[in-house]
């Protein structure tokens, strides 16, 4: 199976805790297995656990300290998002979208060596918007929107509703 | 022409600063016409203008006081995107989706009352992620990604390049 790590650069556990905590999210929904920081924020990664807990799946953050090492020794495709990058649309046909990866989303600047470590440097969209969406609209293509029909167990269930909130217990 | 708003509800002008900074981002990359605070907050217009002025584009930020009067009184197809609602897909062919619409994207918390005052409420996933990746997919889905060939002027444009930034100055 298709194993999608994403690597957040550049997190600052105060300045950023609500956007990677957005990405890490994200990640969970949208079919990544693992989120690795470059910071150590033991919070962040008990919030996530806890969402986890709630709503199922295996998705889990850790941290490392020599991203560096991490990337280039990674065995699979290592793909940067950054809106200066090429089209999703334009790139794809030569990638293998099967393989493992290891997806980099940067926060605001990223040091300028990760654009030639990565395989493919890929924008969604060549307009500022947010690494939030960036994720989400790559991890939908990448795996033909599957997220929808994914059902990650859990304590929770949300059965969807036209009004109103319906949450199950489960177990 | 199709004119999309986002109706963007309990934006706390410290502790959202960069959330409803994202999700104003995009609003305006993903083909909505505006965005609408229900707190002023002048910073945020101006960050917002900035971006508009450089990478081209009417998107506009605005405020309103009574937002409930603003919904009420919207002649279109008024839509809230919560994790609790119904899957986009097995609610579109019931939608409209090339008429004006008011898309509302609340923070944590929303008044109940806005599951009843929508037309739709539209789950991007029944899974907690994010306000900023449920915008960018729902928008994504509803404008069949047409923001991907979108060209908006301005003085800045990013060429997709497989390596490094390639940014030119335009007029």
């Amino acid at each position: 199976m298709q194993m999608i790590t994403v690597l957040r650069l550049g997190h600052r556990p105060e300045r950023d805790k609500r956007i990677t905590t957005h990405v890490a999210l994200v990640a969970r929904c949208f079919g990544a297995s693992s989120m690795i920081l470059t910071t150590r924020d033991d919070a962040l990664c008990g919030r996530i656990r806890k969402v986890a807990e709630n709503f199922g799946g295996d998705f889990t953050v850790s941290y490392v300290h020599d991203w560096r090492k991490l990337l280039r020794d990674f065995q699979g495709l290592k793909i940067h998002l950054t809106m200066y990058g090429e089209r999703f649309t334009d790139a794809a046909n030569r990638m293998d979208l099967q393989t493992d990866m290891m997806v980099v989303v940067g926060s605001e600047k990223v040091p300028p060596e990760l654009y030639e470590m990565s395989d493919f440097n890929i924008a969604i969209g060549n307009q500022p918007h947010s690494e939030v969406s960036a994720l989400a609209l790559f991890l939908d293509r990448v795996t033909h929107g599957k997220w929808e029909a994914a059902d990650t167990g859990g304590k929770l269930k949300i059965v969807p509703a036209a009004r109103g909130k319906t949450v199950l217990g489960r177990r």
